[in-house]
Order: C-alpha cells, then structure tokens, then sequence
C-alpha cells in the first residue's frame, strides 16, 4: 500500500466515486512532504501513544484531568465558498471552529481527527493546501492531528474536525456558572468577521491577506486567554454565533440575565452605523465571552489579545439581555442568531 | 429557544438551506420522546460530566485507561442507500462502525459524538428512525451520545459518527504485536454482509428483517469479545475491509505473514462458490480478527459467538498471506479490499 495509507487512518485513502456504481480509489496526494509532516509532529505529541494506523487511536490524558470533545463541520455553501477563501483558510477555519470551543473551557488542545468529504474532481493542491492551513494551525497550538477518515462526497467538501483536550478535574468553564453581580468581559473585537463576509456577499473584493480581513480569514482561538480565566471566569463561552446568541446561551444556562453597555463593546468603528449591529449579532467572532466575580483580578490583556468589560449579570428570570446607551437608556436586545452568507440585516 | 435546541448541541438546530442564499432554520424534530430519551439516558452516565448545551463535552474517564478514539464517515451513496436501506438500519451501521473499531482495540465504549449533515428536502420520520435504530444499539452498548453538529446537507445523507473508549493503561490491543508461531482466530461467521450487498445490487429484493441478513443490516459490534481478549490476543483488528485487507494490515504492522486454512474460514455455504471469495474479500462484517499465542487459553465462545481457529502468523518479510487448501496446496492471497456497491467479482 502506498505510503498515503498512514495519512490518517487505512481508511482515509479510499474514495468512493459517485452512486450508485462506486469504485474505490487512492487518494492521489501528491505531496508527500505534507504527509511526512503530518507524522513526525504526530510523533512528538507525548499525548500520542498510537496515532495514524490503527482501528483507534490511543491517547494518554494527564493523571487528574478531565477529558474535552467538541465536533464542528465545516461544509461548502454553509461555512465557506471556494471561491470566497482559500484553501488554506477553510483549512485555518476549519480548525479554529474546534481549537475555540476548547478554549472556551479552559481546556488544554491535545489531538484533532479530521473526516474530509471530497468531491470527485477536486484539485489535489486544494487538498494539500486546506490540508496545510489546518496543520499550520495545529502546530501554533500544539494539537497534533491523530486521525480521521476521508471519502468521496457526493456535493460540496464537507470536513468534520473533532477535537480532544484535558482541563484539572472540575476547572472546565462552563456555560452554567454566572451569577448576579458578575461582570461580563469579553476578548478581543466583535463583528469584523461578519463585516468581511457582508462584503463578500456584496460583490466586493476582499482580501484574504489584508491585516482587517484577518479575522474572518484567520481567526486566532483564544486558548491563553481560557487557560488563563481557569479559576477565574464564572462561564464562558466562544461567540460563535454572535454576541447576541451567545450571551443568551449563557444567561439561560446560569439562569440569569445581562446588562450591556453599548458603547463599551469593542468593534470595528470604520464601518459606522453597521458595527453595533455586526458586533451584536455577527458571528464566527472567536473571542471568548465569560464572567468572573466583581473581585476577580482579571488581566487587562493576555498575549497581546485585550480583554474588556462590558456590561454585568443581573438577576433575571427571563434571562433577558438589556444593552444601555451613553444616555443610560435601556432597550432589550433579541438575540439573532447568525444567518450564514444571507443578509443579517 | 425550543426543546430540540438540546437534543445534541445548539448548533444541532441550525440547519442551513441550499447556497449562495442559505437560512439557519430550526430542524422539526417532531418526537420530543426521542430527545427526551437521549437526555434521559446521557444523564445515566457517571463518566459524563457535562454532557449536550456546553461548548464541549465534558468527560471523566476511570483513572489509569488511556483514551480510545475514532472517527466513520456513513455517507449516502457511499456507505448506504436509502432505497435499500432502511433509516434504522443507517443509524445502526453508523454507530456500529465506530462501536466496532473500539472492539477492536479491546475497548470500553464511553461516548459518542454524531455530527449528521441533512438534506433540506429530508422527511422528519427518516431522522428520527436513524436516531432510533442509532439510539437502540447505544443503550444496548451502554455508550451515550454526548454531543454532536448539524447541519444541512448540499448533496446526501452525511453522517460522521466519533466514538471514545478506554482500555486500561498499556492494554489496548494494537494491530502490531502478531508474532510468528501465534494463531489466528476470527468471530462469527464471514461474508454474509458481503453477500446481502450482491443480492441487491443484483436488484434482488432483501427483507432487512431476514435473520439471513441481518449481518448486513444490523451488525453487532464485538465489545464484550475484545474485552475478553484483552491481556490474551497479541493484535486485533475488525473486519471492515474484508479478510484479506484487514489481515495485511496486521500482517504489515506487526511484520509478520499468514497462512489462513481455506476449509477453517467460517462461512456461509449455501452460496455455494462466491461464498471463499465473499468470506476472503466482502467487507463489513464488522468481526474481529486476531492473534494470540498457541499456549494462550482462547474461548470457542463468547456470549453466544463462535471463535475459530482459521491459521497461524508465519515469519515473513514480504508479509503475505497464503491461503491452503484441504490437500495442502498453498495459493498466493492479493487483497482485494472492499469495493463498495460494485461487482467485487
């Protein structure tokens, strides 16, 4: 078998060809270095005990943690256009979606496993390029890629990363924790995600390598930042669906509500009137959103990433999230959700 | 929010329609029972902590195992058809992949993880039977499913199953340690599945509810065999290849070859002359195939399923496999590996 076989799993080199007469095929990957890469960096994880090549892979957590898993598709028409990001950006993305969700536990990456749907007739340097995104991203945080599977899919690209991480038993953030008297924080900048994608959606050019697209493109998990709240933050939450949502999702989770000042949440001004509303309910953010008690010494910025309050949980039954103006005025705020490539306003 | 909201995660309602103008919509999952008895058996489950409505799954996994994972693609198509298949039957296979691969490591399944991308145009009922016959070979394997992603579908069915086990530290059974002098040993019977494929292809019609096919259409991963073999079996690995692919996978990680004896293989004979050629080469029969020392005390049993003797690792560089027949003579085997819904003659 050829040396592909060990990519990810025995599995991973077969692709069925379109129903209902599939014929198995080998994965022509062409770049061997991409591969060769893929396991010497899986053999330096001490985490690792038998990765690629097995019906499992074995993985040995730290002694008094508990485990982390998330899984995330990103699929093509819903998470990204091929002709809107690169490769190697649906591959950084495809990554972070599942490295944030760790982060917004507190929780330490260990491993990554990859299902890949292809299309028949994709470019293989698409492959390798998607393939080089993500593990440019996986060796940022340490995470190393231990397995997955690969098959033909029948429409668009279609990935599924589960991720795998350790936190001290009993020290994973959750949802659950806020109580009244919290203030909230959150790191970062809102909105600039759902900015580019309103651009692109507009016909506009937009460039992956510009320093203000970066967000959308390149999102950076905030995995310090969680490491750092651990015995700090209350809850916490990745916005990944926008602040909106989000925040709901904590309020209902801890059974409180939330005061938001509006001027203090941190955005993109350029865009005008829009930023409110993108930092609102604009999602694929990545920041974290948590809340730790008024005496909590939280670090003004970690990592270079600014960490900023802006607002306070209330007591609430309805779990209702209220945004004030510079004027002290109150005005409920609906979550929104987060309407991939649609028109959020 | 509405109650399905909970059913895997909150992402697990947004289901996107067709590009370039996608709206999040919220999945109608019609039958509250089942969402209710996912709920009801995760709560169940002492291993875990934090389990659908967090941004991860949060697990406590019994001091001194090491953590199994894996990850199956069940792609419409590729893997199923939903003519031939029924929806229960889908959901069974697709936990059954992974249950399977986590016997093969003489496992313990903790959890699992369903990430099922859906056509917009799907029927609810169709859902919900997946999940059922999904569910029912959970509860029966004492493996919760603990999270998972949703979304819709641009092409078929895509369902990708992630399954996490543990086997006490340094027992997992690996596909490397056969030795030359072991013998070999397979459960069960093979290429029944194989040959319910051929029946259908051939446009035959097959009653999912037939005991003859039920290898086929409902799969009973080996838990408690691999369990049992564990501290006795050198290597294992399940047969989702086919015999003569998944023997060379042990053969190659272990460095060693195979002489298998023709008349040992446990098959179905009222096939007549396909039946060597299904039992060597048909895939999804999801037994398992393993070695252990000639002293080593093998059960012929285990709950109920045969464990036979079928041949023995032999020295070999090359690492091939002979196949002998009742008068001794020795033939060559190729693997063939699985050609899903195609002539594998």
């Amino acid at each position: 078998m050829p040396l592909p076989a060990r990519l990810l799993d025995a599995s991973l080199l077969l692709i069925g060809r379109a129903s209902p007469a599939i014929v198995w095929d080998v994965l022509p990957l062409s770049e061997l270095n991409l591969i060769e890469r893929i396991r010497r960096f899986a053999r330096r994880s001490p985490a690792l005990r038998v990765g690629i090549g097995d019906d499992c892979a074995v993985l040995r957590l730290p002694a008094g943690h508990e485990t982390l898993v998330t899984t995330d598709f990103s699929l093509e028409g819903t998470h990204f256009r091929r002709d809107w990001h690169p490769p190697e950006s649906v591959g950084h993305r495809c990554l972070a979606r599942g490295l944030s969700d760790i982060a917004a536990m507190g929780g330490d990456p260990v491993a990554a496993f990859l299902s890949l749907a292809l299309p028949a007739d994709i470019d293989q340097r698409w492959v390798d390029s998607f393939l080089r995104g993500l593990l440019d991203l996986a060796v940022k945080n340490k995470v190393v890629l231990a397995g997955g599977d690969l098959a033909q899919s029948p429409g668009g690209v279609c990935a599924d990363i589960m991720l795998l991480g350790s936190a001290p038993r009993g020290k994973a953030l959750l949802r659950s924790g806020a109580r009244p008297g919290d203030v909230l924080y959150v790191t970062g900048q809102l909105g600039v995600s759902a900015m580019v994608l309103h651009a692109l959606r507009d016909g506009q050019s937009v460039s992956p390598k510009s320093k203000q697209a970066a967000p959308h493109f390149w999102p950076q998990p905030r995995i310090a930042i969680g490491r750092a709240l651990r015995g700090l933050a209350t809850a916490a939450i990745d916005i990944s669906d926008g602040l909106s949502t989000d925040l709901t999702h904590i309020c209902r989770e801890s059974g409180v509500g939330a005061l938001v000042r509006e001027y203090s949440i941190p955005r993109e001004v350029s865009f005008q009137g829009s930023s409110l509303h993108f930092a609102l309910h604009g999602g694929e953010d990545y920041e974290l959103l948590f809340t730790a008690p008024a005496k909590a010494r939280v670090p003004e910025s970690v990592g270079g990433v600014r960490i900023t309050s802006i607002g306070e949980i209330v007591r609430d039954p309805k779990h209702r999230i209220f945004l004030t103006d510079s004027h002290g005025q109150r005005k409920l705020v609906t979550p929104a959700g987060w309407q991939h490539f649609t028109s959020s306003e």
